[in-house]
């Protein structure tokens, strides 16, 4: 299984400390890594299809403090089509004039839509597909980007249909929001103001946020399993989609 | 004026060398850089919105020997739109389930193409709005991804109302082929058994390409400016589009 990252945050926040806890885990996470920056309505996508424990461009994010508002990252254990780059999550594609970054950890079965539109898969994974598929209906649904919730909204109606396929856990953003929706697995947290320390679950490494964020600073992080033993994280339930803006969760209708 | 380097391959090259010559100039071409290989299907977009001299990432592309077959680089000195990331060549989109490739440089007055179709600018460049126009050209001239030869001869027919324009040097990859147009400054080499010496014309770094590459190895390489002081670059004639397949030009009709 693949593990997912995504972080939403009120002002530009690097994501070092986080991504080193998620790194850490690509031991048996091995075929690939990626993440994407939003940075303005420009993305900066960096992928590699080796171990994010091996990878100079991993090696780089660790040590170079990208500052971004919307950050989505992966780490792949090849279930479906083979190690290579083009089927290295996150994926990118532009509608309305804007990109858009998806990944997926789980397993879709037998997810084979009809994709008439202008979104087509370049690499072989299911993910791909039900990326183009989301993007192929949200272009049909709306004329022009559309408000946060309509697209939320909309979302909601496009994903059980993909999720009847298998186990659909995915990260999705436009640089204006970021919407995570659950199948199995997924934790949020929201850090602000009093900030605390935080420890890593799997590396011998602490932070005090107090030392770095401002007060007015607020960052959601939205992660497969929790990333640290000492801060309280949030489970997602079976079936939730939740919408993150400006470093919080907007509310939303209970899960099904 | 921004400069561009591409670059394509028989085998999985690396561009370290040219790249290194290339990033020099940089110093006037201050407004951000970009990188994008082939790998397979995929692709590798490194960018920055900062000078590829004082940039992490292009510290690392020279230091990381990324092999790929199509490579498209450019340095920004903006003229149209703002420094940011998504105003930073190159640019890339997907159609007929193939990423492409596109950078540019050069002035466009007056470029504003209807664009109806399923590619809008993300950014405020005239480069992306172009790029933008001739994929949409293209989808609708093609089905699905037609033989490299009939690529270029709707290329043909697609450049010169933009050219029109002003000033148009470009390239275009799809992980097939690399396209170049010449408006006003471009020039190639061609790099083959028996390889020679060949030395920086910004710096003080010489290669010995007999002893990188295997006689089989060819590799073109086409630049705004010649990179070398001793080897002979051939320079486009304005209104020229070459096309390169496995490290050489393929024939096509003189320029016009």
């Amino acid at each position: 299984m693949c593990q997912l990252l995504g972080m939403n945050a009120n002002t530009p926040t690097d994501v070092m400390f986080s991504f080193t806890g998620f790194a850490t885990r690509a031991e048996e996470h091995k075929d690939g890594f990626g993440i994407a920056f939003f940075e303005g309505c420009g993305v900066r996508l960096l992928v590699d299809a080796q171990s994010a424990r091996a990878s100079p461009v991993a090696d780089m994010v660790r040590r170079y403090p990208i500052k971004s508002r919307h950050i989505i990252a992966h780490i792949r254990k090849a279930t479906q089509g083979a190690v290579a780059l083009e089927n290295t999550h996150p994926f990118t594609r532009e509608l309305w004039g804007r990109y858009w970054v998806f990944a997926h950890n789980g397993d879709l079965k037998g997810f084979a839509p009809r994709l008439h539109g202008a979104f087509r898969p370049v690499g072989s994974t299911d993910s791909e597909r039900a990326f183009c598929w989301l993007m192929q209906e949200l272009a049909k649904a709306h004329a022009s980007v559309p408000p946060i919730d309509e697209l939320t909204a909309t979302l909601r109606e496009l994903v059980p249909p993909i999720a009847a396929h298998g186990t659909f856990n995915f990260m999705l953003s436009n640089g204006q929001a970021l919407w995570a929706h659950c199948s199995t697995h997924l934790h949020h947290i929201v850090r602000q103001h009093p900030f605390a320390h935080a420890s890593l679950q799997d590396e011998d490494v602490t932070v005090d946020f107090a030392e770095l964020a401002s007060p007015r600073d607020r960052v959601a992080v939205v992660v497969t399993e929790p990333l640290t033993r000492d801060e309280t994280w949030t489970p997602f339930a079976p079936g939730e989609l939740k919408v993150f803006v400006d470093g919080a969760p907007l509310d939303g209708p209970p899960p099904p």
